[in-house]
């Protein structure tokens, strides 16, 4: 190197899992990510807040960089990849520069999150941590009051988007199951679960943790659900301990 | 009601996941909990230190009434049901009295936790709250550095202990899958998934995100492992993105 060049040492990239919704539910490691990191990135959907950005927002200090990863909402599709090529490189500009940025992520970075996408085109190049947080599988299970699985159950965490087949397939196959992702699937996933004979131990959550949470049993959930709604489907045993208890 | 008589509020049961091992995966709400529970209990092998005590030590405040709920280790055997009936009966006891008890639980309450035993015997009688926690799964994920489950794959959570073929069916008709609980159960595991052709895909966790973390690839995992060790075996379409960007 000449005279009056000076090594940065590049930033971190943090995945930070910003839990299911109550912004209690943020872990201390996520709170002292963020209270120190000078960039802050979310997902948004084209159009709307960024949810991940509102749970944490107790949490940001002001006057930090921030950057909205814009991703529109096609139903089926999953972003174009040179959308997240760009925003990538727009981060990697920081921290090549020596800033850390925390990317947060609701609920765990690496259960079905978006996180991946820009995970899978940086952390080659930085130091990245992940920093897991509470699930919305977890929340779920603990706002819908029973235990997911217990002993030696097996469970299985279905995509509500799957098509009728597949998810029959994977259902039938199952113990205690839980369909994530539900949305404009619910009236297919019901009817599949329906089908299975298994409507009696389904439960439908939307929203768990937040100030709009619903629990209800999946035979009288609306046929239109959020994006951020459930089903937890308990194994046979399980419903059989719960209702021995009353 | 007679003169002289006095109605006393039953104390909150919380059931409070206290995350894999990193006293900063708790989250901000387990540290509230505990920091106003009168009385504090948690589950202890016995002859042993509890782990779940372990990981919320900087958080107990001082003075405060704790259970350690001790359970013998029989291999093989779930712990029987006088034993937790007597520690309910104690719980209850200072429920009854208007006092909150705080039952910490490693990871999160409702995914295999020992929590459910003590929950099924006195959610019914007094109000209950389940706090959840970071998963030892979302853990895992995190220090193996790569996701779990994205799009549209299938997660399926397998218990260790199954017997070797009840395990290769499972595994057999999974995609991705995390075998938890793996402790002495691991040749038995690592031979099924070797018969399935999948070692190649299988990484090995034990103590994540504790000082004594220990990240392998599952062919070269000690033959002896730990209780809190768990085998993670990615889609074969998620190792196919990994090794896309490489």
């Amino acid at each position: 190197m000449g005279m009056g060049e000076t090594v940065t040492s590049p930033g971190t990239l943090y995945g930070v899992g910003v839990g299911p919704g109550d912004p209690d539910l943020l872990t201390l490691k996520a709170v002292k990510v963020i209270a120190q990191a000078p960039v802050i990135a979310y997902p948004a959907a084209e159009g709307a807040d960024s949810l991940a950005r509102a749970i944490a927002a107790p949490h940001i200090p002001a006057g930090r960089t921030e950057i909205a990863v814009v991703t529109p909402m096609v139903p089926g599709r999953f972003p174009a990849n040179d959308l997240y090529d760009s925003y990538a490189t727009e981060i990697a500009g920081h921290l090549a520069a020596g800033r850390d940025v925390a990317i947060l992520c609701e609920g765990d970075p690496f259960l079905y999150g978006s996180f991946m996408y820009l995970f899978l085109r940086l952390a080659e190049d930085f130091p990245t941590e992940v920093v897991p947080g509470v699930s919305s599988l977890a929340a779920c299970a603990a706002v819908a009051g029973a235990p997911l699985v217990s002993r030696n159950q097996v469970l299985t965490v279905i995509p509500g988007p799957l098509d009728a087949a597949e998810l029959e397939t994977r259902l039938a196959g199952s113990e205690a199951a839980a369909i994530m992702k539900v949305g404009r699937h619910l009236p297919k996933v019901r009817a599949v679960i329906a089908k299975l004979g298994r409507l009696d131990r389904a439960q439908y959550v939307e929203h768990a943790t937040m100030a709009n949470q619903k629990v209800l049993p999946l035979a009288k959930a609306p046929d239109t659900a959020p994006y951020f709604s459930m089903i937890l489907v308990r194994s046979p045993e399980e419903v059989e301990v719960l209702e021995d208890r009353s």
